[in-house]
């Protein structure tokens, strides 16, 4: 039995996010049929977690098991024959059997890519959220920074998320200008449901301001969803990568 | 009578061009009905020039004359507002009468645009062209320093063409790499049918090293499509910007 791990990229437009679904169109479903159409085993691949339904992804990771030997330099590019091309395999290697995708990831980075144009981008328009107000960049990175360390995060928690603690570890929270966009990064040890799209939209308000950069340490105090802004639409957000090294502290 | 200038974003891939026509959707047609259903008056829109079926743009120009007194700070968002968001107005500015978007025209820079990691990208496939296998840069800068200047392109035009003379002068030729990305940038006072695109050819075949660069130069003194490389897709062509500023030199 061999353990393969895959790094993918993909745009979520088109599909009703990464986990498998009868009636709807899914990367994991689209994925193992691509593998299946190559190896002639049945897979089931193991995502690092999922993104929702029009949510974006430069580097999720993936695993499955098959007995093929199908040569692992080959894999990526026959895997990517038999798939639109809106999912691309960047890479696939062979990891030791005990390589679980899910549980043994230690850190995501996601960004939350907002186009600060007066009139909107054309040509990026599908992966940018637009803001045609400007943002103050320095407020939104002064803000930023209370996010950063081991805390509850149910303030930035959508309801009818399962996780049973809503404690989780920022260890990088940055907000960048490059010419008109202003890109959102959040590397953590794990985030709730629309986690990131609550802290963009609170963010985005403070950029705004119609809040205080101080506000977010309130917010996150208060443990209350209600205090926070309002969920950013989807298609702005990119799993950016999962690491699978030792914690950075 | 007022003589209005647009600055124009688009995504080139639903439509056949930049030119009107009958029966095909076509970018300057649809910004005539966008501008007529704000002005209520029936307007010619003059573009810079035309862009082919697929070729994208950051900064195409065009200009049109009304009699409306509508606010011009206000214009680029109303024609938005008429628009499908594949088309952006970036900037609508008052000009002299005189203005006219493709005779005052002094320059134009184009980049061409190619994706060159092995796998391809998944999120911006519709904005670059794919080359999997590693392209040489410095050899591509190498062989595009024989376009600047003044030349016959006649090698780097497509049959069908009808402009008289095929003498254009190229100011800048810069092969760029940023991460996966190998930009084309060219500057000139003019381009050919499909120029941009089978210098993009060549210069892609150079790279891969099945070309000199010194065939550059002997391609350009031939005079002859057949010696040059081929057109490559309309995908990866962007219009940047035209410049009616004098010439530099």
């Amino acid at each position: 039995m061999r353990n393969i791990k895959l790094t993918i990229e993909y745009e979520g437009k088109d599909y009703n996010g990464w986990q498998k679904q009868p009636n709807h169109l899914n990367i994991q479903g689209e994925i193992e049929r691509a593998i299946e159409s190559v190896t002639r085993e049945e897979v089931e691949l193991i995502g690092s977690g999922r993104t929702d339904a029009g949510v974006h992804a430069f580097g999720q990771v993936a695993n499955f098991k098959i007995e093929s030997d199908f040569p692992i330099e080959k894999m990526a590019t026959a895997i990517n024959s038999q798939l639109k091309k809106s999912i691309r395999i960047l890479k696939a290697e062979e990891v030791p059997i005990e390589f679980h995708s899910r549980y043994h990831c230690h850190q995501k980075t996601y960004a939350y890519i907002i186009d600060n144009s007066e009139q909107g981008t054309a040509i990026y328009r599908n992966t940018t959220y637009h803001v045609s107000q400007p943002l103050n960049v320095e407020k939104m990175q002064e803000a930023a920074k209370y996010l950063v360390g081991e805390h509850d995060f149910s303030s930035f928690k959508s309801s009818g998320t399962s996780s049973k603690s809503s404690v989780r570890t920022i260890y990088q929270a940055q907000v960048l200008k490059e010419q008109a966009r202003v890109i959102i990064m959040l590397t953590g040890n794990g985030f709730l449901y629309n986690m990131v799209r609550i802290i963009a939209g609170t963010l985005v308000e403070i950029g705004l301001g119609n809040r205080e950069p101080k506000e977010m340490k309130e917010i996150l105090e208060a443990k209350d969803r209600q205090k926070a802004g309002k969920t950013l639409a989807a298609q702005g957000l990119f799993l950016m990568n999962v690491n699978y090294e030792e914690k950075k502290v």
